[in-house]
């Protein structure tokens, strides 16, 4: 008798495909809007959950932290969803550098310790704060940001994202850490050249 | 003479490839934009027109009622395109029960008949009316919503929709026609297990 | 004893305004996205639903068509919604003239008589076809197109639109009924000024 | 002698204004983007730094849990930034009840104890499965999904949202603590009068 | 001893495939949202440059105009970018047609000589003005537009548009220089049928 | 005779308010999408025109350059249309120093002279080239860029983005020209204290 109920609308369910979701296929082709989708029928619950952010970073390094992302091309469940996440580590005196993300707005919550974070505006204000835990900050869009560990414990925090790939660009890193010449590198920040062939010794920079 | 002006400007057109329009190619990849566009030289006014919704869907079944969908995946000229189309026949007493459409915005139009049609808000306000022939209501994205023959005669109306493949998520398939813990519905919606396991009967409802 | 249930979701309740729905202020400001919104504590059903559409527009005129808008500046419910709705009434030998929506994609249902409809690509080929009762024909943004009654008995259309604000611009009245000058049109259309000035005659032109 | 470049640049400093942010003012209009901007000369780190999801919320209620939220309503500098948060504490036994978020997916971080987290698809497919500390769950816009504490201690979880007014709606709220009628839920639903009249009883229904 | 900050962040480095560009690879799969993405690791600094319009386009035509457009197709490095160029030679007396680009606005500079250029907008209100050299005009998007060397000597703009692949639609090539018949264009733009068969009989057009 | 068809079309073209353009009310309010609109009545094709860059910006100061942007503040036109413009003028040495757009791609097209431009990816790749007159490069939204005269002669060209309101942070004002602290510029830079305080010297900052 409920069988007709069954039929009539079984073929909307049908087409449903990739209506809801887009697991990232990351073998297939990528466009502008992110991966391919993984076929429905392989998906399962383990595609929408991510464990790679349980464990602690290893904050034994230069800056005494760890950025662990959870964007699509590591956890391809949140691929074309508009959202990512990333865990933070910072042992005592940890500094995630001056950095920006090109693409996404960013969300810290403070989960344990003490965080000061800041961005700086295109209207050059510096807006900084220091965050207990439960605390959270905002950072608009692809402006200049940095956290540091302003306390005596290790601080921890999660970090979402406006976008499933945000990126990340570590001023640092742009700057010194590749083989863009030190002449543009002077000529383009006004850093005296000791300066920069003293980071680029640090960072691994040629040229 | 002319032979100029259509040299100077024949390479615009060939670059005007899938600006206009992208049919959906049902077997290449698709990702969070839709399915792959159909090569152009191949397209013809067929991938735009549909007469799948030409005739009424049987309503010959428990609900006494049938929602015919033109969403990308059974109208492929939609894709990439903002918009799609569903017919929904009505019998005497026909209901289209609670739903939602998780991706879109739905927007009613009776063509036949009288419908009572509502929607609940996120601030748990219900608005409902009955809708006569010639009248239009539109569904916020993502609400709870349902509609109902409340006239005499059967029903006609045709709704559109702000997405290409809005999808359809139907309240009682997805509480009782799937394999989800009759516990674990008891927890989150405090219906009783009685009550559970008898539309679990009806349909089809595992686990 | 379930007071404190409400208690502890209550606030999230009042956090709920504007995420549902905007319906749009015809007084209030407007802005890229659409008009501001009526308080929500305003609106009541009547804002979502609109009889506007119930009754067939005249067609007693040169064209023998009548197009009636369900748009935001009509329909405010649909404001900010990515969604709108006209009805197409053409008497016999009817028509809707070549015309382009230059901020939406159009999706056509007949739901009376028969209507040749088509639309031009930018690469200059043409898409048209002659729809009967329940067929569906989409018309992607921004291209001409136009709606001819093709058949013996009234037609009646319903046309939904990707966008509450799609925008209108017929050809004829945009050439010929406003006051770009003669020369212009001539040397940008390359229509006979003889021509342009009988057209220019009929629809209102100045200039 | 810098004077010069002061000057020359200066005037693109006053051009950013907007660009980088519009932190809500909520006594402004409000549009289909959100609220309208606060003044920038006005705005300062207070407007980015949120702390009312630092401490716990109060669980002592029939579902043994609270969701704080942090969205553009309470936490007006996410406005327009496309992303949002919300604190969820679960007593041991707590349940987030069955809800979907009308213009947002969703984004878990389990910081304490472990949590049963589960959606349902418009197919009709349960993912669901127990999370512990550290493990992250998505769940795609707009579908029904629920949170449950699995363990013997407390949770506490931040989610994230890909919008800064997400919606919240929850379903038994929704069918049963407002003035939708008995009649139109049991047509609608298929639940019996007698279930739907006794949850009308504990969520405060009318109608 | 820096090698650990080397190792701490990189992996965050592999993380940013296709977060900052998607250069189109004109033979993949196409989407809705444009080209596949070219291998990030064969990207090079020519994929974001492009010299197609150093050259001046050869204006020996019938409009006396050139229009040499650097779209994702043929400049595939703006591909998913939001935007793209073209370049507009105008000789004395040079005419670029009444067209629409159905997907972008458009905004043009003046590089040498002196340009009339104008719009339509759906309210049928005609914009035009003539720009010398180093002004700007902005024709928003899907509307019809022209520009006309109105000076004594040879033009030169460069028009950017807010799409990669904005499209072009001119209107004398959609009318007369495809098979659209005759009957139909006199019908839909009240056209005198002598002065289609001659444009028919100058743009090639058949039918 | 005619009347009958100004008649039946006429109130369409009333309901296209807006929906073509938005000129900006720089009075009115902001929301997230931009400036309110100017009522259209008030508008006249000057609101579409701007010459603010017609005449070649100052570049007698350190940079040896100077960026004129036509954004919506300046060129309220663009406000909604998803692009806008500046003028770059570059003195033989001229620099445009590292900086980002928060909110846009750019699209830069060389009018005079030749510039060495580039930009940095998120992984840390160099893209950059000497740019001749007539040739053009794109740099994705978000990422440090620079442009240099690399020639004997003044340099000019114009860039085009991907938003009304793009955005500007450039390196050594948001570092040296605000009150950001010397040691958090110093954790976040690994900057040597000398460097910086020489910096702020230059650029007048404090704290």
């Amino acid at each position: 008798m409920f069988l007709p109920i069954l039929f009539a609308l079984s073929f909307l369910f049908s087409s449903s495909n990739a209506a809801d979701f887009c697991v990232g296929d990351l073998y297939g082709p990528q466009g502008p809007a992110g991966y391919s989708c993984k076929k429905e029928t392989l998906v399962t619950v383990n595609d929408f959950v991510y464990s790679g952010l349980a464990a602690a970073g290893n904050t034994k390094n230069l800056i005494k932290a760890a950025v662990t992302p959870a964007f699509s091309a590591q956890f391809p469940g949140v691929n074309g969803l508009g959202i990512s996440l990333a865990r933070l580590d910072l042992a005592v005196g940890g500094v995630v550098p001056m950095h920006t993300h090109p693409g996404a707005s960013e969300l810290l919550v403070v989960v344990e310790g003490s965080i000061c974070a800041g961005f700086i505006s295109s209207a050059n204000k510096v807006y900084f704060k220091t965050l207990n835990k439960g605390e959270i900050m905002v950072f608009p869009q692809g402006l200049l940001h940095f956290q540091i560990n302003s306390g005596k414990t290790p601080a921890l925090a999660f970090v979402s994202f406006s976008d499933p790939s945000p990126g990340l660009q570590i001023l640092d890193f742009a700057l010194f850490g590749d083989d863009l010449p030190t002449d543009i590198i002077q000529e383009t920040t006004f850093l005296d050249v000791v300066q920069i062939k003293k980071l680029k010794g640090v960072l691994g920079g040629t040229g």
